[in-house]
């Protein structure tokens, strides 16, 4: 049969990075496409502990149907770790859960996108956002960054000229792709923007727990005076992410439309996965799990980031990021990161995430995404090695 | 600050849905409300066993992210079932694994409805279809019900007339809500009509394994020769609700566009439910949990169709299901299920869900629908008599 897809399709191209990140998992890849947390430092033996004791105490619980907006002792869980986060009192009615951030994503478009309302974003941005908003046929602007946020004197003149703006979509915390944090001074200018012109905020905040230095950053949930800011977390960076589990921290009336929307579109998240979690948070303590992953990831950074400098040729720029999974590399103006991917690097063996994808228009191409966090140290120096060589062939021929 | 909604939350009205199940929670009340299987029937002991198997053998796979499109082994498993109920080989990927079915009724729309396009339903329909839908927009039109199912003279006109139909969405085995299953002449004249008229079949099958007699009807998809069934299929019934896992099996290339809804919603379904469940099927027989459902679940019914018989009027009827979860009655016309509902079955500590909801018209008041899956014998006998009283009174003061 002829299938007739819906509009909202045309702007999806999932595919493509499907495609993509398949041949990454080639056998014997370096890959440092993913966004991958290091397996080896997984919580494997509590977990398993754990879920004995639910299926032993609490199987009727766990293995049935739950609550929409999800299992109440975890949503007090999420609610307990956010208080910390914005110095205030946080209730379990300002909780949702959300199979990852990725839902939280869906769910903020789905709520409040029209066909050719405005998304405005950081340039580059987060990639499975672009994707998420798209199936709502945004019209997205971008705003350049640089290395202290978003640059709001250019922000400030598009929310006084542009019309539909529905919210803001930013990651400020070690960004995926750019590794760049906000400063304090920007986030505070944020607030008073969105305050003025009454804007939404969605706080994608995934790696925010995840600083090598210094302390943890103030999130703008904690400036937020009048429920602009929707904060999106997850546990796929701080515990793991094999149990898809997130969630939204936001005023009760947007809480309640998410629910609507939660309910529409899987009616819940794993039971078993929410009640397990749980026991963990119950028995053990996650900010000593987080403690070993940061010194692992600083590492692993110092690493990558000491390789770049040996093998990279002089005109490759990187950031060194202060927390996070992830580094950008930027290529001499005019190369592209996509050619430099398909006819260098894989054929090398080493593999990375072209930086085009993270741009709504598409239109930059001189850019990569670089993961640190889940090889090995060895791995990691083998592999800029290889894409050190990859460079300098691929600009020689240029 | 003003939220400002996208136009199709306009007509998703879940919240009061949640608001009606929250009420059936009230301690103490007798729910024939929820859609829930019998908890003391779960295998519980099994699943702690693989649980620890998976995470002693498998910790970096289990809790990391893993495939979009599903865990291959669990989509194999999936794929081999699938085969004996459509009589052709399957192969994995026409197989996408989603959060239930009720993802897989999102991603349908999500696919191929625009604003105004026409959806074709049962009348009564699946209450969780239609709020997926709708978030969609769509038009929908109603095609009325017998015994045997949908009554087909009337979709051949609307076929005929109609334009922009998108597909059609039928529950045939075992209706939710109600109870009745499509006779096999009426299932291959519908795959002629929809081979005729190019029109996709949406087919959510969750109960057709769970008969209490005789065999198991041949599914609409083992009759399609040209790719228009779009098979949803869900673990919530036959093995347990609380992993969220079902799938859609459809052509090649409904599962790619499929696939690319589900990175866009949320990435994947959690890793380590897949590979829970993949190890279940490859130590215990899931036939044989079906089968000690099934036993349960039509004495259950046969203690409810007595019980009513013995405590509702005579002017009130309802269906005599032959397999899976609901019963659905008909009070005399010109009733109001709703207020029943809230005026006198709540006050005496009995719920249902009142038959309006399973309409998208919202027309038509006066059935509900009962579960007699989850509850004992005494609970069901108890219940209906509280029901009963209900009815008469509310009857009598009419």
């Amino acid at each position: 049969m002829k299938i007739k897809l819906a509009n909202r399709l045309k702007g999806m191209n999932g595919g493509s990075m499907i495609d993509l990140l398949k041949a990454t998992q080639i056998p014997g890849m370096i890959s440092f496409a993913g966004g991958f947390p290091a397996p080896e430092l997984f919580p494997a033996a509590e977990m398993a502990e754990v879920s004995q004791k639910v299926l032993k105490e609490l199987p009727h619980l766990a293995l049935q149907y739950s609550a929409t907006e999800g299992y109440l002792p975890l949503r007090k869980h999420f609610a307990d770790r956010m208080e910390s986060k914005v110095n205030k009192k946080v209730s379990s009615d300002e909780i949702l859960i959300t199979a990852g951030s990725q839902q939280g994503l869906d769910f903020v478009a789905k709520a409040l996108i029209n066909p050719g309302d405005t998304i405005i974003c950081e340039s580059p941005t987060y990639l499975g956002a672009i994707n998420a908003f798209r199936a709502y046929e945004p019209n997205f602007i971008e705003i350049p960054t640089d290395e202290h946020g978003m640059r709001l004197s250019v922000l400030e003149k598009i929310l006084a000229s542009e019309k539909n703006i529905k919210f803001i979509y930013i990651n400020p915390d070690f960004q995926n792709p750019g590794g760049r944090s906000w400063s304090i001074d920007r986030r505070r200018k944020l607030v008073e923007l969105i305050e003025k012109h009454d804007v939404p905020v969605v706080e994608d905040n995934p790696y925010g727990e995840l600083y090598f230095e210094g302390k943890e950053l103030p999130t703008i949930k904690s400036m937020d005076k009048n429920n602009h800011v929707i904060f999106l977390g997850t546990l796929s960076k701080i515990l793991c992410p094999g149990y898809r589990l997130g969630w939204i921290y936001a005023s009760k009336d947007f809480i309640k439309i998410f629910n609507t929307l939660k309910q529409a579109a899987d009616l819940q998240c794993s039971t078993i996965s929410q009640v397990e979690v749980s026991a963990y948070f119950d028995t053990y303590d996650i900010e000593t799990h987080i403690s070993s992953m940061k010194k692992v990831y600083s590492h692993r950074k110092n690493v990558m980031i000491k390789a770049m400098e040996k093998y990279f040729p002089e005109d490759v720029t990187y950031t060194n990021p202060k927390g996070g999974l992830f580094t950008w590399v930027t290529l001499p103006d005019g190369l592209n990161a996509s050619c430099l991917q398909r006819e260098k690097a894989i054929p090398k063996g080493v593999a990375f995430v072209p930086g085009e994808a993270f741009y709504p228009s598409g239109e930059i191409k001189n850019n990569f995404r670089l993961n640190f966090s889940c090889m090995s140290e060895e791995k990691i120096i083998e592999g800029i090695q290889l894409l050190g060589e990859a460079i300098k062939e691929y600009i020689k021929e240029k």
